[in-house]
């Protein structure tokens, strides 16, 4: 069956009210892929088959759907359903579904909640979208230190239902001050009669809640957690994130470095209307027309200079495009190495010395391919030695700025690569067209009569 | 104390042969951190630190040293411990160190392996190096489906201590075909009378072992799975790959297109010593060479008309700029959306139709900014229409081949990202420099007398 004839038959049993079957077509797949189905569907028909199947059975399907078809069908519920869904949902989920609602919905949705539920959603809507606040779910399971192995068993099979995870549980005391950890497999491996306290990790690695979850995502790779505990500032337990939450932190925070490295806006996607990327890509692309005009600025400069050896227009190209891609390699290496961890803030100046004396090098060989190439093409072996002397200055510069920029970015507690390949590309092509045409300025005489 | 000071005092402890204090300085830290310590120090003090405090007490840390590192020690250990050492390693880690080693050793080691063991080695040695096998661990804990789930338990247990997880635990029948997966959660909180059979889930997502592990990644991430499981051809299982070695391939995935978008090889490392980091950058700065003399050849054509209007020497390389800046926006788009799945390969032509529409309203606007600057700047509205002209041209031609070149890599069953840069900059600054200077060169007695 097509996918197209799929989503028919489901749109049959939804009319005809025929819960059971519907149930049953849909729970022979995974949910994410039942998910992928409903979504396709009108949002008074995907509320017509939450009702039909009851909310605690299509919750984790409905868990899959995307946020804005999940919003536009909620208006759809009756008032007891939608209460039903809301108290199911995972904490975490619940409170990024409210936070997207229109304010009098979100008004008359939080007044179906149980009050604890409407506390809950009111303190997680509150934190910064990039923090660990903002990713952690509050479903996670807990443990008292001086229970024994056997209770403790008994207690997690009574948390189990409604947790996110049970794979690690949570040691705290009666103020939720965090003391440990234990894990499952821990605590199915010990002898019933141990305490918890004796069998749980104490030196324990916890994140606030104001952290950034980029750097969760970091401390989960490095020391493979499962789940990251998040505290207040009082070092009381406030939540989880959990692995699959970091799967998407890692690949979003990546998609942001590349968007920035290519000046895109982040609110952008490829199934974006074209109208709205157009809205978005255009102040990049003026930011970048500042860039051009100060080159051309330059180059106008030389314009006599120019107008006496024409071959100058054609060979600055060259110059201009080697400069900003050596400049993008550079920026490249230092931006993916910064948001990796692996430059330490100590450690800048070696990176710096680095880039410059690869750019110095690099400069030197592929100057003297192209000074030569010059050469042979024009016959010139002045203009051959420019171009040397130009492309060993600018791979220098792309080194340098392409490390510096970064890097004094990251000191100023700003993104690194937001908006760096424009300050790069400004400082290879100016410094480019300056170095070649002020060289060939200098050796007019010699040019004109090697 | 300070990180060096940590590192003397256990240099002291090796020195000294303690190895009990060596043990409890290095317990305190999580075995990621402890390995940091350890990496620094000589590779015959690492071998002596195992022998100190024995193979099994020394392991956790020992997977945590990089590579090379790991590899430098082992020369230096006694035979019994090297023999035990590698037993006790996690198969998918030990068959990564043995690829590592240089074949003398490598044959040395493997002969002191249990048969089989070394046959182990040998099977995960042979995948392809982006698989699910090379990534793969065989340390995976097995269930029969007519076991019941008290005598599961006890099953579990006892495997545990050799298994990469127990959370997920496979259900296979006497020939290894994989039947169904049961999670820890779901064992105990069903009835310990409850056969495997009744409840382990049926419909299950499995890879081969030949499976690309960027896919497998897209899998995990999509479905929220802890672990995946490798089947070979014939659906006998072979390994597992876990949620702590995804954190990995997603990160690694990621930077292999942003380091392709910036023309770098995937090898460079931002500690690469510098004359690695030239070895690796050359060629690529070569290739953009040509790309480079391709268009300094298209404005050589023009050399007559530049000489005329030098005005134009000045603007065109705005038009090269911004056409190259809007080919990268469309570039990373697509590039990024075939990487996370989001472009199904039946819907390129939206995502192509799009990416033109884009660059045409992007011409047009930025296009009619650059124009009147040109205008007011030089006083000819000639080259202001023309500069508004090339612009609308470029950034047609940026969005056409920003969109089709990673499409048809991909088509081809090439990498996307790998040198598409180049096509697109070789399409943004020729076709930009043609379209600018042709124009100016059939308007160029409007433009001398405006």
């Amino acid at each position: 069956m097509t996918r197209q004839q799929q989503q028919e038959q489901l749109r049959a049993y939804i009319e005809d009210g025929l819960s059971l079957p519907l149930y049953e077509e849909l729970s022979q797949l995974h949910p994410a892929d039942a998910a992928e189905l409903i979504a396709g569907l009108t949002p008074a028909e995907i509320a017509r088959y939450v009702e039909l199947v009851g909310p605690k059975e299509a919750l984790p399907v409905f868990e899959f759907v995307p946020f804005l078809v999940q919003k536009d069908s909620l208006e759809h519920l009756s008032r007891q359903t939608l209460a039903q869904l809301m108290s199911l949902m995972s904490p975490d989920d619940r409170a990024d579904l409210v936070e997207e609602l229109d304010d009098a919905f979100q008004e008359r949705l939080l007044s179906l909640l149980l009050k604890s539920e409407r506390q809950n959603v009111l303190k997680l809507i509150n934190y910064p979208e990039d923090s660990a606040g903002a990713h952690m779910t509050t479903a996670y399971a807990l443990l008292h230190p001086d229970s024994d192995v056997k209770s403790a068993l008994e207690e997690v099979r009574l948390q189990a239902p409604t947790k996110e995870t049970i794979y690690y549980i949570y040691v705290v005391d009666s103020s939720r001050q965090l003391l440990g950890l234990v894990s499952l497999r821990d605590l199915i491996m010990s002898p019933p009669r141990s305490r918890v306290r004796d069998i749980m990790k104490k030196q324990l690695i916890s994140v606030s809640a104001e952290e950034d979850i980029e750097e969760v995502a970091k401390l989960s790779s490095r020391y493979d957690f499962l789940a990251v505990p998040v505290v207040d500032a009082a070092g009381r337990m406030v939540g989880i994130i959990t692995f699959d939450d970091l799967y998407d932190v890692i690949a979003e925070e990546a998609t942001e470095d590349m968007y920035h490295l290519a000046n895109l806006d982040t609110d952008e996607k490829v199934s974006s209307p074209w109208q709205r990327s157009v809205k978005l890509r255009v102040p990049w692309l003026l930011g970048n027309l500042g860039t051009g005009l100060v080159a051309a600025y330059v180059v106008s400069l030389f314009a006599e200079t120019i107008h006496q050896v024409v071959a100058l227009a054609s060979l600055m190209t060259i110059v201009a495009l080697l400069g900003g891609n050596a400049g993008n390699q550079s920026l490249t290496v230092v931006v993916r190495a910064l948001a990796l961890g692996e430059i330490k803030l100590a450690r800048n100046w070696p990176v710096l010395f680095k880039e410059v004396a690869v750019g110095l090098a690099n400069g030197l060989i592929v100057g003297l391919v192209i000074g030569v190439i010059s050469f042979l093409w024009y016959g010139n072996p002045w203009l051959g030695l420019i171009m040397w002397l130009a492309l060993v200055g600018n791979l220098v510069i792309a080194g340098l700025f392409g490390a510096m920029v970064p890097i004094v970015l990251r000191k100023l507690k700003l993104d690194p690569a937001l908006g760096s390949s424009i300050f790069v590309t400004t400082a290879t092509d100016v410094g480019g067209f300056f170095i070649f045409l002020g060289l060939a300025t200098l050796l007019l005489p010699r040019i004109l009569a090697p």
